[in-house]
């Protein structure tokens, strides 16, 4: 495959759009993960992606499965587990003033019992590209061991490894994920982090460019792309400052945009310049805030027509 | 319990979004009524409160106090009608510049056979507030008279009065509504009015202040707040000028907004500054247009937070 | 009657909001149709109004002119064919900056194989307007010749002709559009035209009056009206300048916009002025963008108070 | 046209299957009322006929009109109210032992404000057969004076009269029933009546055929049809006995049987045998109890087909 | 109160009927646990009850409080806990042949980190009747010990103690709950019991009337009600025997007939004959399984109805 | 692969239960077509299966593929055609007496232009069992070529040709039908037939086991299955007779049962015994009727508990 990446994923079940979690009769029920998004989206675009985790051997489990497969997900590397629990969140999606809130029910799962050792790391990491998050190095007692493992398993095998910050404050503390990132920096090819995410885990300053500038000099990594959300991305590119606005958004759902971001900056890295990677971002970003769910199926010809700006509101 | 309020209820029957009355295939449920409004929303922030109505004994009727009940609203003076009618009423919520729009259906209702003498005054007045509206003086044949007695036997016992004007041109000429809250006045501690309302039935004029003060004088109120939707709420409270912007809202269904931000002025009555009485309301009354339905469920934490404007968008 | 028309209905087959054709459970289904939409707003608003075509003896055949019969349409010159099948088309509605995209399936369809010599042409043409569009005369192989049957035979028994030139790329090429008008123009003394299809088909450029007064001379037609959806529309009528704004709408759904437009031209055509013809159409086509669905089913009351600009937010 | 009728008709608001009224979040609207019910049968199936009554000049009233139109129905001698309300029935459709059950909402509606005098006489019984019902002389205060002067018109210009006892507990006593139907006797010409009523109002025993049997000698009426739910149809038919079963159904919503049941005897009395009344009368019971809704839309096709028992499970 | 019971309860996710809980695009929510199940349905027929667990103090625990509130359960004995997760069940209602399928998740739970001595013993029991059944006993490590403590206690206080055995084989093996049994039978006053599970566990064998002899025998216990489906139930009532057949039901969903029965049982225990608690018992049951989740929530009015066997198909 | 199947794929759009095509609000979208089916049913149970045809390259189109890569059965043969249609039909899922009725709309579809040229038949025939239908010699001009082209391929690769008549007949005429079984018979190794369809298309008399033996008499082969709905499968089966009985089922949805009871005979025919394919066949038709939709999404393990009648009502 292309792209290869490993982590959690869970049922996210939200209440429709204006109801609240606390009322609704019913749960929209969408297939999410951060990797496991990131792995949709790529391969939704044509690009031979696997997706590493462990799943419960139940209903829930298989329909994390069968989501992924019907995007063409390769999934052999994935260790069915008897007898666990799947991850869960439950998300509100607001509408301002009224936050967007989620109930993590991420612990005990699966996930929790997968170790390095039981993986086929050759399987695992035959891939141009490994990516991991922040994410996955927080969500497990000792799941920081696994995202490290991978990272150096991919760097022995030749692979490019990509890191997504993607700092989550109910899952651990700045200090402990500023940390890991340190301890995983020798190991990175390709980082990826949130403006707000540089200034409050490393304590670097200053705009976007800056802080891509920051953090490729503060961890030596070629690659480095900062985000902020409306303001788009920049990137520090072996050398070269590129950037990308945002594309304005209506914001149906605006869970998934991050991954999605990470997963058009990858598609980029393989087959395009770094201008492509952050447009390709951008574009994805925007068109997973356009739909229900934490996932962003669109083909290459959907999202490069909006990463050109070509779209008509309605073709017809 | 610290607020006692009384009034209709009804069901509210509403298309799904971008759907008309006189063409949707289902409409969706809520339980309304200005007066349990504010019982629901003072409850969910953890207010002691007292609704007090008539309900037909039917499931209809049953339906509405378990939605109170719900809240943890306290309805031990409800009086149960066999043989009567609920009150309903059809809103179609409106996307600009097709307006909401709304089909009364309360005559001959339950509330309609309400007569003062049926009620335990005792009860229904051992509150530190009493919370009545115009919409209750307006609604039936002689409720005006409901409404008055209520503020007396308030007043009797020492509870502060408060009335939201909340005039509907559907149940009543403006002239009606004027002049009953001219007979009203003398017993009211904390009067809530619309600047258009101050328009339209006090023949008043000028911006939002001078109408607030311009009341207290006319009425003798001590405290007067008067709301401008968009551009928030002012008060004049025993001779201070204070004032809260509205919050930017998306406004998924801004039915019930005025009900919220009235239970937030009265929250804020028992238990902090004037200032935290606008800021409150205008939370509410934000957070109220962000959900379907008339009602405010939020918790204190949650109201208190938006107030504070410290609310990121997503949480997790 | 008062207008005649004759095109092609469809079933519309649209996700629900923020769900995508590939992956959504269900389709909501609307029945559309360029001159069935606007036959439709039209007899909403009171106009006595005949539709003609060819339908399916099934069930979605029967279903269409169930709907149409339900806003009071005529459908007695509606030829029913067995064993045929009715036109569809899927239509995820987008939310920028995904695209509302369109699958159309309209070939082969029961109105393909309606010929000029099925109809009755005293019975279709018994009305004061006889509306036609380039819709129906690019939809089907030879439907170009139905559309100049009806404006010769509107013509020779005195009849206004419309002609709305709707171009949809996915039924010709701009030239074959561009060549049937001026075939047809000799017929029309009505012509309704988006700004950029007077660009893309007739080579015209400038601001909307100056295509306007520019399509009436080159095709010698008396009234020409001109839209630029958020720029609103304008009009060369008789040798005065006309215009009205479009008014600000949510837009939930934008499909039907244009078809709701020339309804609310045609009403002021009937007994208004030019201005009044603009006003309509505009504020029709806001409220055909405020629904779900193809149609534009609002009374004349409704119509004329957002024309007024009169409305209120809520109504009660 | 062939068959006029005239009575109330509702919207009917239903839980979904499985939930309750005092709980769900939702209901489904249908349009309902026992002789609006009869001729949306006759309508769909090809009968000619016309529905006489009082709407509100609301959405609700409006949407009634709809959906009666599109199957068909004339309403040109239906009467507008400003200002009234339709009335209402919620229904929760039971599941054996939980009953279905209803909350009728039906006091001071338009239908209310009716009276014999409003009405154009010729037009209303321009008609080959006048269809009439127990429910709308027992509906609202005087409307027995309308169903009598209705019947006296019919039969002044030579109308068969039908009459449907139709018996409701909740809306008048079986004593007043029964005195009206004696009342109406002179006037009918076609009696269909429940087994159940038959005895309940009238005293009288036996099994249906002799149920049929002595209504025709009591009333002295020439035809007369006795229904008995699972055991079918019988009738006393100028001196004939016949007979039809019910067929197995599986009663997915068992409202608008009886209304079915007198559309296909109606239709039979039009252009059939005794038999043929019964059967497609029974046929139409079945289809009628198989659709959610009050309404029977289906065509003389499917109902034949039914009748004659000649239909498959599927058909492709 | 008159009923105090203790016990876990969830939020049960399941797909539409239909559907798989693999593929289904949402969950219906209901709240469920088998006391809390109890005392809603005995707080609906009016008896006063109490239900005293471990919430997790978020939306989803929240849910669970404001749905016994509604019913009107006293929950002032709950201890809400921060940090926690609540159960959850997945349960997909099946159709003959597939079986309804649960999937458990209720590992690690608020109600998991309950301890006897964190409850108000003398709160908890000022009661008529303590009700305990064998999943609390199961449900997490320890909480057998908080059901003997409970027992206990109640014991002590005079209470008159049940107990429902109710065994689930995803929770604990059949000895496990055997011998618990064993341990609580000296406290036990009123023992419930499936037939299939007097024989699984205890050992016993014969029909359902020897059974409940065997029990009363075996543990020394006054009232043994023992059940068998679709064969109803029979008690071993303080020496006489007495029976109750099931009541003919369609079914919608099974889940939640046998805690409907318990509290049927409990009910009739406080103010009827043993007759009255069985076939109040079976009515409940059935009931429930007419409605979709695990409540069973009806009037006593409904419920005497259909255990008098009185009621009609349709009420109107 | 174990089994590779070819034939055309549709969606099926159907209204909620108890709703009508003619009316409904809503379509359920589910994949469907004779030998997706099978290759859906087979995947889930583990078996590895490959299915060709030609499908749009559309968002309907890929949909389809989307759906049978999330069971697991492989695509890499399919033919993505630009600028074609899809096919669909139309089920409105009956309640008796209302039958199930289909509106096909098959005609000039993506698989229209599939000729057997186009295909590469080494991959296709790669398979130990090549499974064809008559469905698919039927559905398009030419497309009987088709099915003689793969049997004959299949055959000359040493594969076992399986074909399922599944007679239509919306498609073709039965002797068209009887004749093309009489062309293919030659290349047959296992048929499979209704009773049904053995007497109307091929003149045969008598009970199950005579049509089995005298249908492998006429066509000399060697494996015969002839089903009867209710009344289970027999066969005829290398000299022996096998059977089995239908299951109990209550019926949800009946479409798609034929299909999966040909997955549970091929299924049996790679591991099983003659008895395994007959039972495996009736579990697997039982079960897909107890699902709305075509498919069958079973695992093996549901499908042999099943089979051996091992399943209890509710699993907890
Ligand atoms: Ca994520
Ligand atoms: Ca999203
Ligand atoms: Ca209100
Ligand atoms: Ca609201
Ligand atoms: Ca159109
Ligand atoms: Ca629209
Ligand atoms: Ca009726
Ligand atoms: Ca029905
Ligand atoms: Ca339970
Ligand atoms: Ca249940
Ligand atoms: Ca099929
Ligand atoms: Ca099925
Ligand atoms: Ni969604
Ligand atoms: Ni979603
Ligand atoms: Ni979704
Ligand atoms: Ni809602
Ligand atoms: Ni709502
Ligand atoms: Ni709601
Ligand atoms: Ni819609
Ligand atoms: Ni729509
Ligand atoms: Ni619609
Ligand atoms: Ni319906
Ligand atoms: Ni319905
Ligand atoms: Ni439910
Ligand atoms: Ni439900
Ligand atoms: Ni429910
Ligand atoms: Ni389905
Ligand atoms: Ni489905
Ligand atoms: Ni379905
Ligand atoms: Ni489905």
């Amino acid at each position: 495959v292309a792209v290869s990446t490993l982590g959690e994923a869970m049922l996210r079940l939200s209440p429709p759009s204006g109801e609240r979690l606390r009322e609704c009769g019913e749960l929209r029920v969408h297939v999410a993960g951060a990797e496991a998004n990131v792995a949709v989206a790529l391969a939704s675009v044509g690009v031979a992606t696997r997706w590493t985790s462990a799943l419960p051997d139940t209903p829930l489990g298989r329909r994390v499965a069968d989501s992924l497969s019907s995007a063409g997900v390769a999934l052999d590397t994935v260790r069915w587990m008897p007898d666990e629990r799947l991850g869960l969140y439950f998300a509100e999606i607001g509408s301002a003033p009224r936050p967007t809130s989620v109930v993590y029910d991420r612990t005990g799962t699966a996930f929790w019992s997968l170790s390095a050792d039981d993986l086929d790391w050759d399987a695992v990491c035959d891939a141009e590209i490994i990516h991991l998050t922040g994410i996955t190095a927080a969500v497990a007692p000792g799941s920081d061991a696994l995202v490290l493992r991978a990272a150096r398993e991919g760097r022995a095998r030749g692979a490019t490894v990509a890191y997504d910050v993607n700092y989550r404050s109910r899952l651990s503390s700045a200090e402990t994920a500023a940390s890991f990132a340190v301890e995983l920096a020798p190991y990175i090819d390709l980082l990826i982090c949130r403006a707000e995410d540089a200034r409050d885990l490393f304590g670097l300053a200053g705009d976007p460019p800056t802080l891509a500038n920051d953090l490729a000099k503060k961890f030596g990594i070629g690659r480095v792309v900062v985000t902020s959300g409306a303001d788009g991305a920049v990137a520090w590119w072996e050398g070269d400052s590129v950037s990308a606005p945002a594309l304005p958004t209506v914001g149906v759902d605006r869970i998934g945009a991050g991954d999605a971001f990470a997963a058009g900056v990858l598609w980029g890295l393989l087959d395009g310049s770094p201008g492509d990677a952050l447009s390709r971002g951008t574009a994805m970003a925007s068109l997973a805030m356009s739909v229900h769910g934490d996932q962003c199926r669109f083909t290459a010809e959907e999202v490069l027509e909006v990463a050109r700006g070509a779209g008509r509101e309605v073709r017809r």
